[in-house]
């Protein structure tokens, strides 16, 4: 029976990233808990909600973890009550012992706290997944990727595969990120230095958003590790599983157009506010559009709501180019794509008031390339 | 008609201080604007939600308010949606310019936007409180006497008395707030250095939480005027009108008892971190308290869930008296009491299981005396 005695806000420290995975309203009353699963050199902490799946190891050579195992064995607690005791004993170390079965005894200065835990043959089986030939990514790139395009997928169940972000590798180095809610559309290209085995998958972007939220900046790279229904990102200690969207991905490449009429680089914080101040009015309208009037002098936005107000703004440009243009189109998306660049400026290309345009960093740095369907008015 | 140009920050300060008074859902339309009236010498906000009102006065001698009076006028704007405009401006300055009947055009950098308000005619008049003779007190001194008693009255409606905090002043000196909910009370005394009206009013403890919200610490003293079913908290610059709550307040006086068996003096917040940890197990137990034992060698706490599990701890204690004693209460009314103490240790009075118990600060400062009634259990 599992005894242990560890350091309290490293333990806390542990089940929180864990904790991510867990939902306390699962439908599958098992996965509102998490496994605690002690072996001799180290414990590693499960939680799962059936969609994405984190596995966390404490091994007893880290020094800060000041981990002690008398005796090993696995249990499944309440998540979210487990974690709220351990956060609240008074002392800096922690005795965990399991005095019978599925009964542990948490013990910190004078505290004593006795918590019903169940047993783990109740715990569902992870999926495993081969791990040889990974895919090797620094954190930091991968979290720029998934910040870059998982804003963009949709939010609606009416078609799934839409609600993740399509990641492929062709010829062993091009890298593709894209996701598209049908209105708009984010895409990544990048070259690989290294050469790997191709893969075309599509990630919840859900998923993604844990992902970014569980590998903190220190960890410096991920491994990733594919199989048909998931896929693993894997540091030193934190396995993060996650299935795989079932379906075709629809063919993005398509929309993607090189010629325009009509080109201005704008500052992309600026342009930013300027959106955010026309959809609060938009926002009281009927189609919630603002409508953006290039003209030879001026580039300026325009919002008129008959029950609220008007907005009528001159935008600074720092260049523009091509024939006159009146477009109309949601703020809401202009205002994501602009939170999703890092460039100081913007540059964006329209071709006709009813076509898409295309927002690329004002600073030409290649592979990030973003697109907006208008609304059409009259 | 309107127009006045002044610092936006300073502007927005401003505004947010009147809109706490404001309900975006109120039942009562024209209660969710914001009413500015511009005269020759300064500009005063009005916000109310017919329990509160807020009036907020920016004069032309605030040099940071950089405040240049055109003409004058009044009009009411949507309150959250005009502070959300101006919060997104995009200059350090703010014209403000009525345009036609009920329209203003607000313009900061190249923003213009225009709005439509409503007739100032249509805004409540707020009752009148006569203001001569007024309590004077220190903003800090009121503060921490609403942060002592307000927590403690009710927050259902079967009892609306029970919802405010009881406020006398009796013999031009001695001042009283106190508050319960039936179950706890909390009690603070006063003598004033200065002799006053006397006055026996109860303010909505939810009204003086707001009080406590608008009147930072930079204010120094406020000024207080009482009306049979108002009263007004005045500093230079705010007036917050509260109306009274109806009834006559139960007499809390008799619950007071000067006889004890057993005392204790604990740390304050080492106790209340015991009661913390006690009360996540005990809210999963069918009473929802804590036992606390006090015996001849040790003080101990305990609860026992057959679903969850259980809590034994022994009290760190840093004086005890009188006879052995065993009581059960909820472990919420003992926390919220500790949390309203400053001192660093606490005195708790107990006369008998089924009597309520006193806690008084640990350093023996006079006037403030809270009563938590103990569960009967089986």
């Amino acid at each position: 029976m599992i005894q242990f005695s560890i350091n309290r806000s490293l333990f806390i420290q542990a089940l929180n990233a864990t904790k991510r995975a867990i939902s306390s309203k699962n439908a599958i009353p098992v996965l509102s808990t998490i496994k605690i699963q002690v072996n001799p050199s180290d414990i590693t902490l499960t939680g799962s909600n059936g969609q994405i799946s984190i596995e966390n190891t404490i091994p007893v050579s880290n020094e800060n973890a000041g981990l002690l195992i008398s005796s090993t064995g696995a249990i499944l607690l309440e998540a979210n009550f487990f974690i709220n005791i351990i956060s609240s004993l008074p002392d800096v170390s922690l005795d965990f012992k399991e005095i019978e079965q599925h009964q542990v005894v948490l013990t910190s200065g004078k505290s004593e706290i006795t918590l019903k835990g169940k047993d783990v043959e109740q715990y569902p089986r992870l999926q495993e997944v081969s791990t040889d030939n990974p895919l090797v990514l620094e954190t930091k790139l991968l979290k720029s990727i998934i910040s870059e395009t998982a804003f963009a997928a949709s939010t609606q169940e009416s078609r799934p595969i839409l609600t993740g972000v399509h990641l492929t590798l062709k010829d062993h180095k091009d890298f593709k990120a894209v996701a598209t809610d049908s209105h708009r559309m984010s895409q990544r290209l990048l070259t690989l230095d290294k050469a790997a085995t191709d893969f075309d998958v599509v990630i919840p972007s859900r998923s993604l958003r844990e992902f970014t939220s569980v590998f903190t900046d220190e960890i410096e790279t991920v491994e990733i590790f594919f199989s048909p229904s998931q896929i693993l990102f894997r540091s030193e200690h934190i396995s993060f599983y996650t299935r795989l969207l079932e379906g075709n991905y629809p063919d993005t490449d398509r929309l993607l157009m090189n010629q325009f009429e009509t080109e201005a680089v704008f500052n992309t914080q600026s342009l930013r506010h300027a959106m955010e101040r026309a959809h609060l009015i938009s926002n009281a309208t009927q189609n919630g559009t603002v409508k953006l009037e290039i003209a030879e002098n001026a580039i300026t936005a325009h919002v008129n709501s008959p029950e609220v107000g008007k907005v009528n703004e001159e935008l600074e440009t720092v260049e523009k180019a091509g024939s006159d243009l009146t477009i109309s189109f949601n703020p809401t998306y202009l205002i994501e794509a602009l939170k999703a660049l890092k460039s100081e400026t913007v540059r964006i290309r329209f071709v006709s008031p009813v076509r898409p345009f295309t927002l690329t960093p004002g600073d030409d740095q290649e592979g990030f390339v973003q697109l907006i369907t208008p609304v059409r008015t009259n």
